[in-house]
């Protein structure tokens, strides 16, 4: 997109920037959109605190970026070093594009988030000689526990839960194991429906509880979250007009049937900086709605149509900064 | 007690030896009971077999024995290098012995095992995005089996079922796990019951995998075992005889009733030499049935009165090899 302009000699009134956010997906340094969640000011991590996370081998992220020379002096503050607005292309890394047969997806909003460790506390134990009704098992516990996540995310219907990361403190084949943690994620559209979710899954928990011969117990930690984000209704409003216009180019019939409002099912870094700053996203499909897997995939068409559909949100969003006057108007 | 021996001057018929199985426990280089089981031909590990085995460094055994100078030129294998018997003094591991107020364990049978591997395959996904309708969620399955292993132990009382060792392939907090293997363990007093309680557990599995709507799909692979093993009824009577005696020496009132026939829920060494030899073993009481466990804990006490038996029963067979004549008539 940038090289088009470029090539074309477009003169923008806005300066435009490319951002590569540091540590979205927050893999090597725990903590996901940790960059802009600390340009926003909203996230309850300052700069200090993402400095000092360490990765899996004890190497702090402040060391990290100053190996690689990418600790430079710009101030990460919106207040300092703010934006007019701010466009984010992704693909769906979900299926329901693809299952609409539509080609491009207007974000309306980012659902909310949050993460859950818990740990269960058993006593370990020898497999073969200690009698069923004496063990302490802290997996059967967990087990049951991780079942109910995902039965109490189907039951309710406000959302999803996950559990993806799951450690046994023992890994003993002749051992009961006294000690495992794992890692809850639950996503709605609303704040209101995650604390909804949350509590039926850990209402369900003491039911289990209360009901397990296992003597058990179990202790949860809030660990991270993101608030439901709403985007900006003129960004919106722009990528819409751009998917249209794009769709046309490439001579596709009925390009507002090819279209649809959605919100993601994943955090972006847009979720962040829509607390400080105009933002919106556009969505491509993604291939069986596969993402965070190898089979992840975006036909080229798409990727193209994607960054023609940045292209022409950026310009109108830039020509309605120029003009000044009503956006409704304009559009 | 060797020393006891030494020290008084005592000589026996037979000459005695302490043997220092290598590898009991299956710690460093997995398959429990290694040495025991090559040299009494009968487990499905031949030598050869076991110096390929390696670690979780991928050092081979064969190196590491080298590497300690273990490596000698002693045949493992009853029949170049035998024994008259066997004798195994051990702690329970279990709670029996307390909860009954006994002192010392005659032991006259080690329970069958078997172990499995279970791999629940799924697909991965994002946890964000993919609905709850559409994921196959390795863990999600893989823990429904793993509590039923418990219920099923609890619910046939045939014996114990214990899951150890849990991994799963991803291990990212926002990724839907599409790889989880776990590891069972299944003891119980005789090889009939373990089938049967085996057969049992794959049963419900079968019934949670038709009832799931998580499109899962799981194997199986039977990965080691230990077949019942019935001790030699002279050598458990040589014990019993000298528990009575060993609790006397110490004054403990009614030796008779400090006693008691008990078979071992751990598997030991003694269950592969009593295939070849005639063997049993000696048990003293484990505080509060702790074992595999940093709490394990055996008193003084019956550590030395465990010691006093083992010597008085070594002396008794010896000498009832010595005279040559019925064993009944001289116990």
């Amino acid at each position: 997109m940038l090289r088009i302009l470029d090539e074309n000699n477009v003169k923008t009134h806005c300066p435009i920037a490319l951002v590569d956010w540091t540590n979205e997906e927050g893999a090597r340094f725990p903590g996901a959109m940790m960059c802009s969640g600390v340009w926003s000011t909203k996230s309850s991590m300052t700069l200090e605190d993402c400095y000092r996370v360490t990765d899996p081998d004890g190497i702090d992220m402040q060391s990290a970026l100053e190996k690689i020379d990418y600790l430079g002096p710009t101030p990460c503050d919106y207040r300092e070093n703010g934006l007019e607005c701010h466009f984010e292309l992704h693909i769906e890394q979900g299926p329901k594009l693809e299952t609409a047969s539509k080609r491009v997806g207007i974000v309306t909003a980012v659902q909310g988030m949050k993460w859950f460790a818990v740990r269960v506390t058993g006593v370990e134990g020898h497999s073969g000689t200690a009698p069923m009704g004496t063990r302490s098992d802290a997996l059967v516990t967990a087990s049951r526990l991780i079942a109910t996540v995902r039965d109490t995310a189907v039951a309710t219907s406000l959302g999803v839960a996950t559990v993806g990361v799951i450690k046994n403190d023992t890994q003993s084949q002749a051992t009961i194991p006294s000690g495992v943690e794992f890692i809850i994620d639950v996503r709605c559209s609303t704040d209101e429906m995650v604390d909804k979710l949350c509590t039926a899954i850990f209402e369900n928990f003491d039911v289990i509880i209360q009901n397990e011969d296992n003597q058990t117990s179990y202790e949860i930690v809030r660990t991270w979250g993101l608030p439901e984000s709403q985007f900006d209704s003129r960004c919106i409003e722009v990528v819409r007009a751009a998917a249209v216009e794009a769709l046309n180019l490439s001579s596709v019939p009925k390009p507002e049937d090819r279209i649809m409002d959605m919100k993601s099912g994943a955090g972006h870094d847009s979720a962040w900086t829509s607390r400080v700053v105009p933002t919106s996203m556009i969505f491509v499909p993604s291939r069986g709605g596969i993402s965070h897997n190898p089979n992840e995939f975006t036909s080229p068409e798409d990727c193209t149509l994607g960054a023609q559909v940045l292209l022409g949100a950026v310009l109108r969003y830039d020509s309605l900064m120029a003009n000044g006057s009503s956006f409704e108007s304009q559009l």
